[in-house]
């Protein structure tokens, strides 16, 4: 593992408004609070966590390039573009790391559009749906389970 | 209703090349005049407004967040986007202002996959189809109306 | 335009209930007072409207070719047969004064079956949705603008 | 209950012809002896009948709209419309009464197109379906059994 | 053959307008004139016609039941509710003389909800589809043959 | 009939928890009464009545089968193997008696994958859908009938 | 018109068996029975026909070929084809000559997979569906009267 | 929380034989390893966990009821009826206590019957997807955490 | 070859009733003779057979197990859960011995239902559809050919 | 049985270059090789056998001409014709001696355009898939043990 | 590369008629003239080009087995075929050469049915859509790069 | 031509990193060979190119919206965006100059959801698929040849 290895958290459009956005789906926890959720779990775990967010698909796609050319796990969130972009599913078929994809809401038990993700077939370290923000912990947890596997 | 209260005239993608764009469909107005017109109805309405176009959805997502913060009413013609962005109809769910979604050309007259919107279920203002730059100018209408009954 | 011209506004089946029927959908405003407000409208725009509701399918395609004949404006809301009746949308291809469609409810934010409309593809005059009563009156004041504007 | 209280027994299309049409489907009772069973059992059960049948879809709409004022239960076969009449299916959303579905034959076992019913979602007494007449009388039972329990 | 036995041929919605309706896909002839049509092909066949049209489908369907006591041939040209009517397709399961299904235009040309028809599977008689008003005449011209050789 | 001759009324899964599952749609009256007003209804009607029911579908293939051998009618609410089980509606195409499916929920009110049943085409005694326990009891007063008559 | 003009009548596979196959369908006239009442009706009405079958494609479409060459009217019958060849129907755009489509049985009572055509959108002479044999005299009939309207 | 609490794991059909079945998708683990490690799992978080496993569907619906009736939270691999069983859906729909999804595959890149689940929409503790036998010990973690907070 | 090596023939729901259940389909041959039948194929061929049948999901997917650790082949009749039951697919995908599958009926003439099966993709012995009892026999001798070849 | 009987076992496309066709899907067996078998199985049987192959689809409707004509049974593999080919379903649907339909290769494994045969509703004598080579010899067996039932 | 090395121009049903053949949709060149610029641009690039044509299915086959045999590079414009032959395509999977599939006309701007190829799957070398009749020569152009390369 | 006139290469997202990206799929050539490779072609063919890339969709809008400015011909490979972006097909429909569609791999041969393009329908200039980066070389080819005509 490389000095400035780091797991990659990777959310998409409109996660910036969390706890703003339609907080009986997604919940009350802010983006900020997520952030700090996320990063005091990796220190933790002693796993570091570099979380990030955009509305533009270009950038995501530049991020996932990152994650790829470093060899970094990458835990994506990727909003409503995980059910129509093909060019980020493209871009997750390139990640040599592990990749776990995260939805907060069950999005299996929402509007039918919802059901389909371009990024699954990619999620070769799993896929956690609907446990809200704990997901993400989740996420970072097994990531670090696997990283400690591998190091010993 | 606060003193920076206005309408926001959302335009997505190639709606900057109007009156260029194959205009057997879309008519022969240019998207400048398209905003001249918009602006004059809203000064005759007292109902400021500012007329915006892009191409880039992080963009406009980025807008509709503002719109949401600030409690502007909307109105929206996502152009392409509104067959085939969840990202955008997600960033409508979050308007508390009224939208109304504008379609220039009559999309129900064209290709199937036109029929669709990811705006509609969100379009609590109400929907405007195939009225040409007309649409706007009712759009804007509607919602001085409605802000006239809600100030009495 | 010859000296009985005037705009029809023709309403399909249920909507002699309007206010009484589901009026978390349709709105509080009674069938008379839609009739009122459409006439006065009518008037202040200098545009004479007749208003006429009916349940049988075949007055309705009698109207319909009536406006045909004289060439009169229409604007439509067909209730449950926009869905369901081809014979409604071959009469309104034969319309040849401009036709607008109007719907009270979002109707793309309900039951799938009443996303389609027979009479989308002859609305050269436009399709307002979700506008509640107001559409009507939307739409009387776009057929007296195009009026105007072939009379200068 | 108002004094003029009664059970309406709707029929549609085609059921003056009952005994007549395709019996080996339809059965051999004739439609005059059908209201003769279905007056004879609401007497039975102190509960007053009027059986109707029509041919005519608005004159169907009028007679749901009348129920709806009045507050009466609706026993309605609504034969051929069951399955593509939107309209019908709008009115009966409307009765404040109960309303039972009728059906003579098992539509479930005919042609595709019979399996689906835009009445069924509006039939807050229940659906029955391939009882043959027999249907009829256990509708008008069912009534005949709530009337009685929200008059104790 | 009963003394009054004649051969009704039945129009459906719109066709009263023939000639004046979209004459690109329609053609020329008037509905004045399709009746003298039929009518001299009648006499000259021997074989008495009555040519009938209504835009009310309740009445379309007190016809065919007319026909089905009588025991008469029907040409039947639906136009409409063609694809959308299973009460009228009920009421020709019913006919007992033979059902001849009449579209004076290629249907199977056109938009793909005029494609199936409600009327076919009771057409016995056989199904003559885009030879305009001509379609008539050989549908008169077959059953004259068939009671011909009947009456053999 | 035989001696032992009973209707066998046959419950499937989830069923036994009636009155506890989901009372807002499936009612507050619980299995044991459930069985006991059939048990009264039975003895009123003097047919006699036995109420089974089972969460595993090989048993009730066996019910089926004993009814089957016997001549019994049968009363069957097979809850969710309605949607799915070929099996159990290929053992209810075996059955001679009269077999007549009762839902208590509106099923076509319902999710989509609720609208289909495997036991429908074989219920030559009819369906009742949406009465709640009360079609229970309608549809041995139905058997009790039809047994009547037969004796006659 | 060409001294050897003539009304080619083609006829597709396994009709070479007409009268021996599945007579409850297709009838008990022959093969060689057709060939000569459509001769007799060529000749009867001075249009002379040539009828030709065959079991191959490529077959079928060299004659296609041929008629458009010549500008011969074509009276089709594709049989099996007419639902699975595009090559066919790519054959039938080129005819410059009126094309009718024929076939014996009404192939909109039959299986599915019967009710699409690849002709019926080159069949600009107009569709005989389930008329049996008669009605390619019918056809005959009408390429008789139109070849005599162009005369006159 | 009463004295009995425990996180029942229910494992559906063929899961008995982990580490036998296709080790290429399900993994090395055996059954007996993979209880043993939710039972550790279980001692460590201070949650005591029971696993069960079963081929047949009534017994898991049983279990299903036992949990709903103790309130007990459900960890669910219903394996191969994750994707055709109703009834087990409508079981899980009874559970009062937090219910978690695992799959050990990722079910969403494999085949398309494998991508609907009737448990998703009842899953409201959150799904954990394609984790291998990890997925058991994030659920144990989670439910350990709800109960921890909720103890709080 | 062990010892204890035979040949497990495996008959699913609805299956102990051969002879009784719907003879026009499933042919006069009881249950019993189809045992007797396929045990003295086996003795004729040396290839001992030992027949089963179940309406126990459960009990089929034990028996798929015990084959799956014995190696022995598997002639399986899943009968209506071939077409439904996901589980029993996985259970087939297990085995390592040859999978032959049957059925008695041409299920491909039959409902759409019926044509896909869950068994197919892992029946690396072949299907035999549709032959009546005798597709028994030939799945023996096919298994005794193949065990033939292997010993040589 | 005539002097001249025989089992026609007649191949579609492709199958001249068996063995050098994809020889990990269709085996190593050549058709030479193919050809002799049947014709030394037959002579085992003393049920003669003709085996030919044919490219051309007109061809194979003549032999299954040949085939009604004489009373044969054939053993039919279509090879591609099976799933694309209504004209030699409909050649199938002639035939009066026993038709078994063979494919070598597991088509249910394969694309699913594969998975739909027009042969299948027509295989009387039951449909063998996926036994290789072996699955011909199979037919040819059991068309030798009905004849020989037949001639008892 | 052997002596009699070549590419194989095959062309497909109505091919011949090029130039004559709706010249709007496939341009003014001959078939003719066709062949002339195909072997003079293999002339030019040393690899010598044999242009073939049929409208019988059998002889396409035919040609790409005899391709398959001799290790040639094919082109392939199967026209009709290419969406509707099954057999064709199973024909292509059997080259060892390079495959490369042209379409003259922009297939994918038509019918519905023109979008799926069973070509596409085994065209190695390439697709070429919508270049008209220079889409062949940079078809051998294609082929005589990769003969160079391979000769290098 | 004007003095600037250039042929654009747009490429969408993760060219970039071609020869990174999946070689089993896209090959091994590095997008900056890709460039180089092109720059060459155009210049052996006297058609200047310039060749760009972008992730981000407004960006490739607004290089689409220069073309259609300058009457520049485009050569696009628009990746993942090709199949679910109506924007740039909406920017494509603008283009004046010719428009030709590359994608490197087959795409035909891979997921369904890449078998259709919002780009095909507006690619005047044709379509190369799955010729790898030699595809984009043709397209230039392709180019300078239309230009040399033009220019003759």
């Amino acid at each position: 593992m490389s000095d400035d290895w780091k797991i990659l958290i990777l959310n998409g459009p409109n996660l910036n408004r969390l706890g703003l956005r339609e907080p009986a789906i997604y919940g009350a926890t802010t983006y900020a609070q997520l952030v700090a959720l996320c990063e005091r779990r990796g220190e933790e775990r002693k796993a570091p966590v570099e979380v990030r967010q955009t509305n533009a698909e270009g950038e995501m796609i530049d991020w996932l390039h990152e994650a790829a050319d470093r060899g970094w796990p990458v835990i994506l969130n990727a909003a409503g573009w995980t059910h129509t972009s093909v060019a980020i599913g493209d871009a997750c078929a390139q990640l040599s790391g592990l990749l776990i994809e995260v939805h907060i809401s069950n999005i299996h038990k929402r509007e039918t559009f919802r059901h389909h993700s371009y990024v699954s077939p990619h999620a070769d370290g799993g896929i956690i749906v609907g446990m809200g923000v704990a997901g993400y912990l989740h996420a970072v947890d097994r990531i670090a389970d696997e990283a400690q596997t591998d190091a010993e």
